[in-house]
């Protein structure tokens, strides 16, 4: 792979994503390689994917570029690579950019999206994991809109119209409320000849709550907030099939939808090499003890979505959410450090941050460890925290441009069919 | 197509670019329907499209939602759609979504890129006339680095970061100080272990002289500019091949490169049905009178690029740029009004108003009518009229944004591979 061999120990980072990009920001000006390694050459704010897919921000000001992040640190290598499989045994990785020996393995691959098994849901609906996914389906939401105007079947038309987003967690509770306040403030306006009011959005939960995890009061409003904006939803519904056309469910409830958004679960996405029984767990992520080892291994470790580490509070792992991973990621920069000097790691010890959703304009639920609440100014708390949060002075003034503007104006004027999703539309 | 049939007189316009949008706002709030048709759900501002290009800006700053520049004209209507034929005995054109009747069409479909025939030129060469072709400019450049530091062949590593740009229009000349700067201000941080001052930039041009059209002055500087940030500009030289990996001359100069861009020549974006001997002219464009009627029609138009309308200053054509497009759109705004009205129309008359072009950082040429300039201050003047002109209060703010923070830090944050362009980096 044409890295070059230096005395320093090789410390190899699968995944530039929240994980990977805290770890090699603390082992950067020490004394290791580090060798990161990613599908993509950018790192992704995936809390704003909802905002690139509704046409709220342009995808660049989400993304950062990573060898920008550690442009300043002698002895970082980043590859434009894809991992196929891991050798534990002779300590080498291979990908589509051939082999590499490392002294040190961290794989911080993250998540991919959990379909549960059901390649028809795969196959039919929309995921917003990544940018490429958040920019297709802004283009197919936009493009169902320009269908729905040519369409003189009315049920059609409302089909094309219906968007039904299976999963209740924060990516589905924001994007539902993302797209009411298209219904409200853009469709009339831009498609004065079509009905808008036939619009509808549905979020459907198999559980009995939506934001599961949260507190109850954040949950319960998160529903208040959602119902007033116009959207539908369905708790205590699991979504059997969809067939492009029509999703079904466990109960006589159906939806005749052009638009399914899968955000019902996410799974570790896990590399082959690396899927032992004794330490692949549940949702395929990989167990690791409190130094982030994975069993069974002293210098391979696993942090962020993909680490399934257990604690007192998370007896089924760590929430797959940008704090255990950033946290993960910092501290084992410090513990590879330590055991490269033969010295005793730390134990890793999870500070719950808390968490928080925004439900369209004016209005986020906000869990804080000691204070929850909701409404207006955990609107701005929510703000606040995510401009802080996103990587590099150009997003963060780009991002406020934008939110600014598009509060003002209610607009979100990135509602634009860059590379059409639809084969009807590509030309 | 579903366009509701009312008293007013329907006039079709094909393409949303400077000239079709200019015509489409000049018509709002009178009386009458215009249905403006495009393969694209936004408006290009094609000037900035070779900063997309080099990733200093994003893509959707400068492109604009066609149905929110008309949104409050109530007769307007707006279809994503690809015209296949124009039908001039039975008022009728022909499209991927059906067919529409008008009382009077206007054809600005603009311009696309001109290969003189040449298939493998086409085949293997990047255009830039669209956000989309940009994007994967964008994409390709950056996979070519990321593949240089992958080979261990010189002449393919330095193939890899070899430029070609065919053409010294203002859209090559643009394009390679873009580049110019990367090399200098952002390659050595991205890439410190790839030797970068192998990457080059070379223009060829056909003629003696680049941003032929302007004056002696203006080309002159702009040579000795791109000379200074190390540009290679070869005059008098014109292309004949590209296989893909060399650059074949007229002469003894052949160029292993892996980037070919193909600046060098457009022409009219002509239709089915509207291509009679007795009005197509050089370069596919549509000949038309000084009231934009194409030869033979009192109904049917043409404007902007795909117009060839000769004056004394321009007998083969004004110049295939915005402000005539804008104008010859404003005017025949007015004019297709005193038509219905049976009034005589006004004859128009192009008011040049100059042209520039920049040349990297803190450098930019201007001819203005009585008034040529070159240096700092053209590229200020540069700037700001191209802020002027782009469309939409955001965008105007994202750009400046943009330019603020790349100035400041010598910088191009929108390096992103967002969608790979060559097959390998495809996941």
């Amino acid at each position: 792979m044409n890295i070059p061999k230096i005395s320093y120990p090789r410390i190899v980072i699968i995944g530039g994503g929240f994980a990977g990009v805290a770890l090699a920001k603390k082992l950067s000006k020490q004394e290791v390689q580090v060798v990161l390694l990613d599908k993509h050459n950018y790192h992704t704010f995936q809390p704003l994917l909802y905002q690139v897919s509704t046409g709220g921000l342009e995808p660049d000001s989400i993304a950062y570029p990573i060898r920008k992040i550690l442009k300043d640190f002698p002895n970082f290598h980043f590859r434009l690579a894809e991992v196929n499989e891991i050798d534990t045994t002779c300590n080498t990785i291979k990908t589509n950019i051939g082999e590499l020996k490392f002294d040190y393995l961290v794989v911080a691959s993250g998540s991919k999206t959990n379909y549960f098994g059901n390649s028809e849901i795969e196959k039919h609906s929309m995921a917003m994991k990544t940018i490429p996914q958040s920019l297709d389906l802004r283009s197919l939401i936009l493009e169902n809109f320009e269908e729905a105007l040519l369409t003189s079947d009315l049920n059609e038309r409302i089909a094309l119209m219906n968007f039904v987003i299976v999963g209740g967690g924060p990516t589905g509770v924001e994007l539902a409320g993302a797209l009411a306040e298209i219904k409200k403030g853009i469709l009339p306006k831009d498609y004065p000849d079509l009905d808008t009011r036939l619009a509808q959005i549905n979020i459907i939960q198999s559980g009995d709550c939506i934001l599961k995890g949260m507190s109850e009061n954040a949950s319960a409003k998160a529903e208040e907030f959602l119902e007033k904006l116009g959207v539908h939803v369905w708790k205590n519904v699991r979504v059997t099939n969809y067939d492009g056309k029509t999703v079904t469910t466990n109960s006589d409830l159906t939806f005749q939808t052009a638009t399914v958004v899968w955000a019902a679960g996410v799974q570790g996405a896990s590399i082959k090499g690396l899927q032992a029984e004794e330490y692949i767990t549940r949702g395929n992520r990989l167990l690791v003890n409190n130094h982030n080892q994975i069993k069974g291994f002293e210098h391979i470790f696993a942090i962020g979505d993909i680490a399934c580490m257990a604690t007192e509070d998370f007896p089924n792992g760590l929430p797959m959410m940008a704090q255990p991973a950033i946290q993960q990621g910092q501290q084992l920069g410090d513990n590879i450090l330590k055991l490269i000097e033969n010295k005793p790691m730390k134990p890793f010890v999870y500070k719950d941050k808390g968490a928080m959703a925004t439900v369209g304009r004016n209005k986020a639920v906000v869990d804080l460890k000691n204070i929850k609440f909701q409404g207006v100014f955990a609107w701005y708390v929510w703000m606040f925290i995510h401009l802080f949060f996103l990587i590099g002075f150009r997003n963060r003034m780009v991002v406020f441009v934008n939110w600014v503007y598009n509060y003002i104006r209610f607009d979100r004027e990135a509602r634009l069919i860059i590379r059409p999703f639809k084969k009807k539309f590509k030309s």
